[in-house]
């Protein structure tokens, strides 16, 4: 492989749909980048063929696991007697540096607690976070949101490390240069909301001019989809219920549009006249666009997609896998985390701001 | 006015739209209804004659009050300074009895905070809840969520007294004879979740029997319009941020099919054909059609309704005003809540299961 090649790890087994939708998506984002190599993990009976299929095994690289998670197994299980699955090997070539980026359909707990104990986290992080994209008003199309299921808990501490990581993960990922953060309560006044986030919304604040992002104050749950903030942050119960919230708001409306349209034959003609309408308002909510959940502060990083991407939305996370690969976003994350602990050290003692210059892409 | 009349009382110049639309939304209600009689809190001077053009000045007792709470004005000010509002006005009349239900578009904030002082809470209830309808599934075509917003802190004991606040609600206000209750977290599994939730789940649980309610355990955010439940349960942060995040979700879809519409000639003649249809899924999941949250566990009823109801949403939440003061829903909101509280203390030390006979309606 060559020294610009970017090489993503890709557990082939875990999703819905199986091997077939993973390697179809691995051959698709192949086609637009030629630099793109591939470290496989599956059971190498079932992914050299369908490679084959798809002619990609010049760029891939298998390792053979016998082993898969199932969407209901339990993470502490995995962690316990999950070496022999495909997510482990995934997670495993990240660790030993043979890849930058692990992308796996598999179920997410377990995702996230083989990640943790093999990838472990970056110093000066307590609680890593997943960040999830979100449909917007924004030109881009979509909002970062963290933490929507990592941890059930965080305290002032965490959210300020959550709002430093999602601004190095929107500087990174989508190339946004001075992101606007908010930080989620249940109104906008400054008295609302848990004490810790009142103590969080101050301590935001006071990191926005040293880290190069605008903190937007407090948002509120019809502020997600906004285009008045980037990055919202938020702990992972309130994150999670929130996006499930979300989406089954969005499933239901959908249901009723298309009961809406069978309803008379009149209805029926509208709904072929305004397909093209509707299919470009689904591609802009589709989330299979925005696949791609990331978990944010372990060394070494990890694209979760949805368990059930079919092609479009594996290539998809691969996308965006390769998009933080090639802007070093792991070791910028890292580094943007340790500058701020250092300089809230600093500050606490001789009260002066601390920036490492040349960190602005941090 | 007769012995089978309902008194609903009404303060008038909370909203958005003004007096006008509140007492066009008393006229509405007025027609359907013959034995319904209002209490009219506000400035005379603008009320008389909208009273009089609606032609309802034989059911309406005005209550002169001067001064307005604002939108904005904040709840501890209201409480302080608030004597002279018609909010306040509105609110008293419930608590000398001479009204069942009071009903307000005011300030939600102000509104609860002069509720809580004015009207107390029930004997047994730790925390005042606000419930809310939600669009689902389900026939009725909604569920009741709470607490949306009263408070933003609940622990395992108010989380089971707002399963019984929103039994009695779900069994007074729409008939549902045995309701389905959840409890919200991040996901089904038992071993989810924060720890007074664990603990929640395993008091509801037990509360099931005793008071004839189905206990579905935990429910996420996916699964509030969906039918499997009628009542969610939820902290006031978690609720207050799901309502909200909903309502954001559904206003991005509108204005994406406005937009998908306004796209080509052909779109436009598509959203002409397709308008019955999409008017008919608005109806379904129109707000004004289930408009009122409802405060919970105080010594009256108070319905908050929208800020910006019009005619259609104010009559709407005069209608759920009327369901609840003619189920004498407060009286047996509070026999449920002291008889819980009671076999509880009973069955902490004889652990006997009480049920008071003859209580199945409360």
């Amino acid at each position: 492989m060559g020294s610009s090649d970017t090489v993503i790890s890709i557990d082939a087994m875990g999703g819905d749909l199986g091997p077939a939708a993973v390697v179809s998506g691995m051959a698709k984002s192949a086609e637009k980048n030629p630099n793109l190599r591939y470290i496989v993990h599956g059971d190498e009976a079932q992914l050299k063929p369908l490679i084959a299929k798809r002619k990609i095994t010049d760029i891939c690289d298998i390792r053979h696991a016998s082993d898969v998670v199932t969407m209901h197994e339990k993470p502490s299980h995995v962690m316990r007697h999950g070496k022999g699955t495909s997510m482990w090997s995934a997670i495993e070539a990240v660790r030993a540096g043979d890849a930058t980026v692990c992308v796996s359909c598999g179920n997410t707990g377990a995702l996230m607690a083989v990640s943790m104990i093999r990838l472990r986290k970056v110093s000066g992080v307590n609680r890593p976070a997943i960040a999830c994209l979100w449909p917007s008003r924004n030109p881009s199309g979509f909002n970062v949101m963290l933490d929507v299921g990592a941890d059930i808990r965080a305290d002032q501490d965490d959210l300020l490390q959550y709002a430093l990581m999602g601004l190095s993960y929107a500087r990174n990922g989508f190339g946004i240069a001075r992101p606007r953060i908010g930080l989620l309560n249940v109104g906008t006044e400054e008295h609302k909301g848990r004490a810790e986030l009142k103590v969080a919304h101050e301590m935001i604040e006071a990191a926005a001019d040293s880290n190069d992002f605008d903190y937007v104050g407090f948002v509120e749950g019809g502020d997600i989809p906004s285009d008045r903030v980037d990055v919202i942050v938020t702990d992972g119960f309130t994150g999670n219920v929130a996006l499930k919230t979300a989406e089954g708001t969005a499933n239901l409306i959908s249901e009723g549009l298309r009961e809406a349209f069978k309803f008379s034959p009149l209805s029926r003609i509208a709904a072929l006249l305004a397909y093209p309408s509707l299919r470009r308002l689904r591609k802009r909510i589709d989330p299979r666009r925005v696949n791609g959940g990331v978990f944010l502060g372990l060394n070494g990083t990890v694209v979760k997609s949805h368990g059930s991407a079919d092609a479009t939305g594996v290539s998809a996370a691969i996308k965006l896998a390769v998009q933080l690969a090639q802007s070093g976003f792991g070791e910028k994350l890292a580094a943007r985390v340790a500058s701020a602990s250092e300089a809230g050290q600093v500050a606490d003692t001789a009260g002066e701001p601390q920036t490492a210059g040349g960190t602005n892409s941090t």
